[in-house]
């Protein structure tokens, strides 16, 4: 199994960043994360006022993995999310949702014991490890890690955790994979724009698929199978999402588009990832038990 | 316990519906419900392209709550609901996320056995009984039985289902409550713009809360308590849903907006109830054990 510090970090996923490790399709990777603002808030007396901006959104990478070209699929099996014992709630005026309803920024440290994120004397949350930014180098030059797209990148999406497989389609030789921005927790939509931001680690299996070719991330947990995609617009994020699901059906079955848009309407579910970024993320769900009484199988 | 035949049901919320049946607060009523198509499609040979299509979504009521004023809350524990051995599934172009890529109208008549909807011989779903209109008079003078909005009516939510609590803001004397549109099952976002629509019965109790005002419904099941807003932009939908909620801490909690932006952003899921009529529905959900916390109970 390969190590990657957090010292080797990315800020913009890009064809043009030098790989800092060379992996073989199929081998394991433990890699060590700073939470999304490089780890610039480690009191209550540091202020997201006057910390660097242009270090917000680290990604650990790029991994590059050898044989993956163009038109492929990474699959990134993650193993195992081991987190700090501190984390980072933020939001404030015109961040999330409620953000006109607030004055100035605000942030602040939240202790994680036995499990709990301890959100003040009278409230503990169950952890639920998710990694917020994940993918691989765009199609595009370059796409800042803060942005969601077909390549992955801050998806913020809470069914990306342990246990979980992320399908991603490769648009460049080797992929150049990186990963960070972990939660310990988030709820769906982000609604005030940043879950439980910790530093940790991650390990990841990584492995080229040469017969599954995707338009956007795909990702598998016990329960359910996602399509994800983002847009400026939540609905165009979300009819993305479901035509890509029916596009998986059209390819492996012999379901007619009305079958399957009854099906989908009965069986699957429209979801939510974020709606605080500019670009938002939707997903669509089908349960993995009517895939596989499909026989669709990755 | 009253009782109240499907033959007594209205297309448009009201306020100018007499009302048929008049019940004291506190009171049970067993309500019989047609099909979304007022049971017009009963075989496959029945088409909705010569169905009466002023006949659709019709709700069985409306009901006269003794006691009900405008500003007060109702409070409808949906107590049972029985369905139909047969439903229809329905699709078609222009219906739907998927709607594009068909050239006709498509419905298909279902067998519903053993707690299961036989989709095709391959694939059976669970039941799981929801009803998809459900209301109260609106401010406004009247609005379709196919449009939700503050009034409830058309909000096609999956959590409305046996065992739930819906709280409706009441805007006239008597409330004028009427439902219908029952699923078997249906997924969120019902993308292809029906669910297993059956006709069945509906046990409700009736309560008026007089210490509760609400802009909008909000459902609450054993496990979570969601605001439920509707909109033509389904992002302004998830901006009201989770405004209510904020709205219900700030009375309720000494937390702050920015404590509260937090703690919603991690602990609480933007969800989405339907993205297919022509104003939308989201909904935002907390765990009914963080409002508990904080002594928000109903
Ligand atoms: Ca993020
Ligand atoms: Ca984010
Ligand atoms: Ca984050
Ligand atoms: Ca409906
Ligand atoms: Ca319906």
């Amino acid at each position: 199994m390969y190590e990657l510090a957090n010292e080797k970090c990315i800020f913009s996923f890009s064809r043009h960043n030098d790989p800092v490790l060379y992996v073989n399709d199929g081998e394991e990777v433990k890699i060590e994360t700073l939470d999304c603002f490089s780890c610039q808030i480690k009191t209550n007396d540091d202020k997201l006022e006057t910390m660097d901006w242009d270090k917000v959104n680290p990604a650990t990478g790029p991994i590059y993995v050898n044989g993956a070209e163009e038109g492929d699929t990474l699959e990134v099996t993650i193993k195992k999310i081991e987190i700090d014992d501190k984390g980072v709630v933020a939001t404030g005026k015109d961040l999330g949702v409620l953000g006109h309803m607030m004055n100035d920024l605000y942030s602040k440290v939240v202790e994680i014991n036995d499990g709990k994120v301890i959100f003040n004397e009278k409230l503990s949350l169950p952890v639920k490890p998710m990694i917020g930014v994940i993918g691989v180098a765009p199609k595009e030059s370059e796409i800042n890690c803060g942005t969601p797209g077909s390549h992955g990148g801050n998806m913020d999406t809470t069914l990306i955790g342990e246990g979980s497989k992320l399908y991603l389609p490769v648009f460049v030789d080797g992929a150049l994979f990186a990963l960070g921005d972990l939660h310990a927790v988030m709820g769906d939509g982000e609604i005030g724009v940043s879950g439980v931001e910790v530093r940790g680690t991650v390990t990841v299996g990584l492995r080229v698929l040469k017969n599954l070719k995707l338009n956007n991330p795909l990702v598998k947990t016990n329960e359910v199978t996602a399509t994800i995609a983002s847009n400026e617009s939540i609905s165009k994020a979300i009819e993305t999402a479901v035509k890509d699901m029916a596009e998986l059906f059209q390819k492996n079955t012999d379901l007619s588009i009305e079958e399957i848009s009854t099906l989908f309407s009965i069986s699957g579910n429209v979801q939510i990832s974020q709606v605080v970024d500019p670009l938002k993320t939707a997903r669509f769900s089908m349960p993995n038990w009517v895939l596989e009484t499909y026989g669709i199988i990755f």
